[in-house]
């Protein structure tokens, strides 16, 4: 075991990722060898690849930020560099404890995506979410039923629908349809129940996966439009995923938002190097 | 990571296994930590777990064969007890090897469908499969569509179906109707394309799972039809499924078998012991 490729796995209310420890930046990570590890059959199998790297051994990418050490490389399933990923960064900051590279300061962690601010507590890891920028009203159809909603940005376009209607019976095998004009690029669309006193229910379809059984942005996209629906600006939401129990907290009608849930790490252990070098 | 459960991940032809080394026969392993470990988002992820286990130290089940060390103790992914699988055994096979568990004596793995003889050549394991028994035509329909086939026991039912039909556009997203009165266990199900200079293509649809990217026993049912369409008792036959290529040896008509192919170990690690812990 002593020459193969360190590696971890774990999840975030089952959104599953292989974290890659590369403090040094050393990884020969090609987008085949992502999309190998992420595949559930001949790789250990992923939503997406973590790469552990300090900021200053990133090379191509953002310029680091003074004080922040780590940097999360998030690669997509496919092999696609990707900005950023609430569970994902969780995750992450989970492996740092783990590790023991957490400093004395405040955790802050560097993406694509800016970055972002990460506490523990409680057994849980909370993640600085941004803004969730709510837009137009819209609608989307799902098996010919059309379902009120609202536009929010949340790094990644969201069209979020508060629903009294029966969320478990709904049919998202196929993506529920939704407004071209007002979403060039495609839409993730979560279903939500109003709020109620043990938070919401949610199920979310995202652009060109498909069913998921969670979806950090689209929690706090759901959030921010339950209390909206709701006649609320802010508060701390219980959310109730297929894939677990996250909170999301939102202040000033998303000009905040913190993401706050379970990191579980699986196993560790270390890459076959002659499967690794297999794969180019 | 030092007090964590040992596992290793590997595949044969993408059929993947968790593949645990439990030599004293210490493992708690309930069938929620099976489901748990083989649930891909929450756990690993795989197809079942194979516990490598000294056969004196099994406990429940067969008695112990002189002479042969180690047993197979194989779980489904749903953590329900399972006889035997073909390319489990081989990755099985390929983990002793990396352990360094072989002995000087040819290699001799018990199962709960017997002994299973192993070898080592070229990159490949083999296994001997045992008999594989032909029984009554029979059909199959897809898409409104018949084809005919002829039943195959190879210790589990197939009704495997020789066909010019282009394989590759079958729709196998839900189960291919068959004579119940003839399988009322229900039957795996193989479309297979006539023996060529290749060899032949496969697909298959195994019952209660749907369609998988191979399958040990089905490879065999496959080539056993397929040289009896072309008039022929024996022969090595190369076989193409969607998983990798494999090779069945077929000698008097099916009197015995053997499955030949790659098995490949793809990680080695420890799982996390608070998580082991956290599933009973």
């Amino acid at each position: 075991m002593s020459d193969g490729i360190a590696f971890s796995k774990g999840h975030g209310t089952q959104n599953d990722f292989v974290v890659l420890p590369d403090a040094q930046g050393s990884l020969a990570l090609s987008a085949e060898r992502v999309a190998a590890l992420c595949d559930r059959h001949r790789g250990l199998g992923a939503d997406g690849v973590l790469r552990v790297v300090r900021w200053s051994a990133l090379g191509d990418g953002p310029a680091p930020e003074p004080g922040v050490e780590w940097f999360m490389d998030y690669r997509n399933a496919d092999g696609s560099v990707a900005e950023m990923c609430g569970n994902g960064v969780r995750v992450y900051a989970r492996y740092l404890e783990h590790a023991g590279w957490l400093g004395e300061a405040p955790l802050r962690i560097g993406t694509r995506a800016g970055v972002k601010d990460v506490s523990f507590a409680d057994g849980e890891v909370s993640v600085e979410m941004g803004q969730a920028l709510v837009g137009d009203p819209s609608t989307a159809v799902v098996a010919g039923r059309e379902f009120d909603g609202v536009a929010v940005d949340v790094g990644n376009p969201h069209l979020a629908c508060v629903t009294t209607e029966d969320i478990p019976a709904l049919d998202l095998t196929t993506a529920p349809l939704h407004d071209d004009s007002l979403f060039p690029q495609g839409v993730n669309v979560e279903f939500v129940t109003p709020v109620g006193p043990e938070g919401v229910a949610m199920r979310v379809h995202e652009r060109g996966v498909g069913e998921t059984r969670s979806c950090g942005t689209g929690t706090v996209a759901a959030v921010v439009a339950a209390l909206r629906a709701a006649g609320r600006e802010s508060g701390t939401v219980p959310v109730v995923t297929p894939g677990g129990r996250l909170r999301v907290t939102v202040r000033d009608g998303g000009a905040s938002t913190v993401l706050h849930g379970p990191a579980v790490l699986v196993a560790h252990g270390e890459l076959d190097r002659s499967w690794w070098e297999a794969v180019r």
